[in-house]
């Protein structure tokens, strides 16, 4: 036996107890005569003390021998600490120890095991295996596993069945880079490791399964971004039989659930908005509504002035910062660098300050009146102290410039508060979206999103203005889960492969199954899918999900703790008929 | 909406309903003037009524265009049967229907949908999303998620923590053949999917997880015998600070609830016997014991008179069969021609009867005497009626043949009921078997494996006789889950690598991350992973492990319904830099 009780739960009730515990060193004080030791494991810390007093010699000499994260396990008695504290549970007692096991020695880490740990990200990712002693990231290991346990029993709960699908799939080339696996048994031929289980989970409808979820791994072979991983997992759902509003309702109560079981926060009832209003309204079909500072559109008032650079614009549009007067001149002109930059690409940036005494300053006093400028500040109802920002341009643009503001200023300003919660859903996607590049239409969802029902006819007239069944739930900016009614009609199916430039052939070697099984009474069925690693971060309030990831990959795709991907043996690509070509 | 209840709860409660249902047309009884259709969804089933009398002229010509399988919507009230069918839940009523959509219509199935099927393994399998809507394919996919659902809640319960390890990690030849994935962004390199998440559940034990789990798919490129799935699914668990002895009651405990909670069968404390035990008395380490028939070995009494095959056998060694007088002349010539044939390989089988009038008759009557034989009746306790078959040979084929000999002889006699289960510990596991074949040691579990600590020595003076603390959790003669305490030593862990014929560039190449994890205070540690494909089969009495796998692959590693694996184009291929040499 290792212990009798882990290093998290003694305390003053337990006085005098003989107890074993076991665990890391985490911390040595040695006064001589006293030694303190932190013994730690997943659930906490225990002070031991070996003094020599109440300790023989032997055992203390022994205790002088051992380092920071050895692997100890000790005997001895709970006594009152003479100095407490009050920050953890085992802070009133400490072990009298009477015998000393060391397990397993350690050499000195390479970065300290704290919650703020010295130690760079390479150097903790080599060492993952010590950077999860870090509380910090165990706790976060733990979070997830009570979100996933939470979902596992709301969908179970609610008549939802986990099915696993197979790893071993087959590859499909439109969408994103498969990862793909070579056949030994059948020569030359390769499965392919699932974006994700769209297809499986539709014929789970058509089998009749009704309410299909599973947690699980999905792999995307693209050029890493910083927040990418090549396998993330998914929280994968389908429904038979519903409407998109069942959808909503279904997974909105998950959600709920979930804050309200896990973090103990009730969640309002989560507001929808249509694609067209949140980037009319926020520049992003992702806004983070912990803040307002919604878009108004000035074309109306502004334009018909001396001032040809709105009055050459297709669209002037702005939103209003609360209290933002404060901002100096340098404040200022910090952001008219900053839209300007390259990567926002704006050509400048108006201003409106609306000073305390009441004057109305602006970038462009010289062609506006105070009269005129009063109308702009009506349209964004803005009071003395209040600041405007302004840009203009080609329509699309100017909102996807403005809206990056708009985060921008949020996170200058703090606006978004880490333990606030805005989650909402944005519906009414495009079905479609035109690639310049291939000068053809892709799928905005995937293939096999239903258009809304009454516009199914413009798909042959008028692609661009079909809306789908899709929706996004987006939570503080953070798109944490996205799906659509599915098409279960094989006819308005190939009518979608047509449009998407599939030709016959094509679409009947990729998804002949999936057309094959809508010929055998194919349900109406709709469905989501949610980031997980997202999600735990978001609902942790923070942004790098690495962080939520026991052994995740940096962002050349490799593994620098078990040094992946690496190079394989000649027998073995012979058994696979390859060969490496470079 | 497309319904207010499923097809499964309506019943003589709900009379004069008005509801709405949707599912499929199981079944339609069309007696001109009156149509009833059965409408079938996960649920259950509905009996749906047309009748001349009270449904309009329309909807009765509506009905008539419908077929099996079509998807359909109704609306109507419920009514009481008139001829009620006690054995479902809703026999008692039907609904009469007013309204009538049709959601889809449905090519006639290439099998029927009933729980006895007329399509073939392959039409099935082609046409998998039709055989889940049968009753016991769907039923054994929800078996499934409930017995997942419950190994989660227990195991949460009592402090595991489930952790996601990643699936592209590093080839690591040894062992079975990996599935291997090539990086495109690491040229020449390859991740391999798992065999199993074995290095990683130990990292997480070194970083102080102290009790991980995880249902998690694992992968193996074997040639497939008809049990075996490339991709198969573990529940993989792992303890620190723990004996041998609580890990088995840990995992007992596991088992038992599952047995309790989901089948409502309480199981007897688990018989635990040693490997050596097994092979001596069963002739196997998975031995079914829910039939007796133990080995008896006879070399004491049987040698020494002028029967030469025994006189010249290393072992004599038999089984009694209760009542196996019975057996006629012929049932006993078909045991001899059974054990004689190439799969077997014994050279005969020696039977004795114990005739109800007491005389014994045996094949070797020539030279033994009444009196000889009596001594064998008494070495097998036999009584009137039964009957003994006995083996010789060499001791460790003899074994072997035999324990096949023992489970025929079962299996004729239907001796294994379906719904009786004898699970039991098989432990102390030799460390090490000799594979004739590379002239070199294996480990028998894997090379991570404890041995005992008292015969650590001997590894290097006597590593046949070295007992690992290794077990496997055996079930009705199937292994299904398997494990052991593990080394945390890295000096252990050298020696074992060198005793497995590793030279020091191999282990670094490979296991170099495990060995430095090992450097920084690993605790002791020990763990278990169960087969669920096998676990839920063996549960619901059942052998074939496909039919508790939504989308399994054929013995040629083959999908057949979405024809996987399949060539990929030559972009994929040259991206990755690969070329097909065949």
């Amino acid at each position: 036996m290792y212990r009798t009780h882990n290093c998290g739960e003694l305390n003053i009730k337990n006085l005098t107890a003989k107890v074993q515990l076991s665990g890391w060193v985490h911390k040595i004080r040695n006064k001589g005569f006293i030694i303190w030791v932190d013994l730690r494991d997943r659930y906490g810390s225990t002070q031991l003390i070996f003094d020599q007093d109440r300790t023989s010699e032997s055992l203390i000499n022994k205790a002088k021998t051992i380092g920071r994260e050895f692997v100890i396990s000790i005997k001895g008695s709970v006594i009152e600490r003479k100095s407490k504290n009050p920050n953890i549970s085992t802070g009133e007692i400490e072990i009298l120890v009477s015998e000393l096991n060391i397990l397993n020695k350690s050499l000195t880490p390479p970065f300290t095991i704290e919650d703020e740990s010295d130690g760079g990200e390479e150097l903790r990712m080599k060492y993952r295996y010590l950077d999860i002693r870090r509380k910090p990231i165990k706790e976060n290991l733990i979070f997830r596993h009570k979100v996933t346990q939470e979902v596992r029993n709301y969908l179970t709960n609610i008549n939802f069945v986990e099915v696993e699908t197979p790893y071993l799939i087959k590859s499909t080339p439109e969408g994103a880079r498969d990862f793909i696996v070579p056949s030994r048994m059948n020569n030359g031929e390769f499965y392919a490791l699932p974006q994700s289980p769209q297809t499986f989970k539709q014929l789970l409808m058509v089998a009749g399964m009704d309410k299909y979820f599973q947690i699980v791994k999905c792999f995307r072979d693209e050029d890493l971004r910083a927040d990418r991983q090549p396998e993330f997992t998914q929280i994968d759902c389908e429904m038979s039989f519903v409407t998109q509003q069942d959808v909503l309702n279904t997974f909105e109560g998950l959600v709920r659930h979930l804050f309200l079981k896990i973090k103990n926060i009730k969640l309002n009832k989560f507001d929808v908005i249509s694609y067209d209003d949140a980037i009319k309204k926020y520049g992003t079909d992702k806004p983070d509504l912990r803040y307002a500072m919604n878009f108004i559109e000035l074309n109306e008032i502004a334009k018909n002035r001396d001032f040809n650079v709105f009055n050459n614009a297709e669209l002037i549009v702005g939103f209003l910062i609360k209290g933002g007067n404060e901002f100096t001149r340098k404040d200022i002109d910090n952001y008219i660098d900053w839209v300007k930059q390259p990567q926002i690409g704006a050509g400048g940036l108006i201003y409106l300050r609306i000073q305390d005494d009441g004057v109305l300053k602006s970038s462009v006093d010289k062609f506006y009146n105070q009269n005129d400028l009063e109308k702009w500040v009506k349209a964004f109802d803005g009071n003395k102290g209040d600041l405007i920002f302004i840009l203009s341009g080609e329509s699309e643009k100017v909102r996807t410039q403005l809206g990056a503001l708009r985060v921008h200023v949020a996170d200058n300003l703090k606006l978004a508060k880490a333990d606030t919660f805005y989650p909402l859903w944005v519906v009414d996607f495009p079905l479609l979206e035109w690639d310049e590049e291939s000068e053809s239409f892709h799928a905005m969802h995937h293939p096999f999103t239903s258009p809304k029902k009454e516009q199914i006819d413009l798909i042959s007239t008028n692609p661009e203005s079909v809306k789908a069944q899709a929706y996004d739930l987006v939570l503080n900016g953070n798109e944490i889960g996205g799906g659509s009614i599915r098409i279960h009609d094989k006819n308005i199916q190939k009518q979608m492969f047509d449009c998407l430039g599939f030709t016959k052939e094509e679409a009947e070697k990729q998804f002949g199954f999936l057309m094959n099984a809508f010929e055998y009474g194919a349900p109406p069925h709709g469905g989501i899918a949610f980031g997980l690693d997202r999600l735990v971060a978001v609902m942790q309030g923070n942004e790098i999900i690495r962080d939520f990831i026991a052994f995740p990959k940096n962002n050349s795709g490799r593994d620098i703790m078990i040094d992946s991907p690496s190079t394989v043996s000649d027998e073995q690509l012979k058994e696979l008929n390859l060969k490496n070509i470079k």
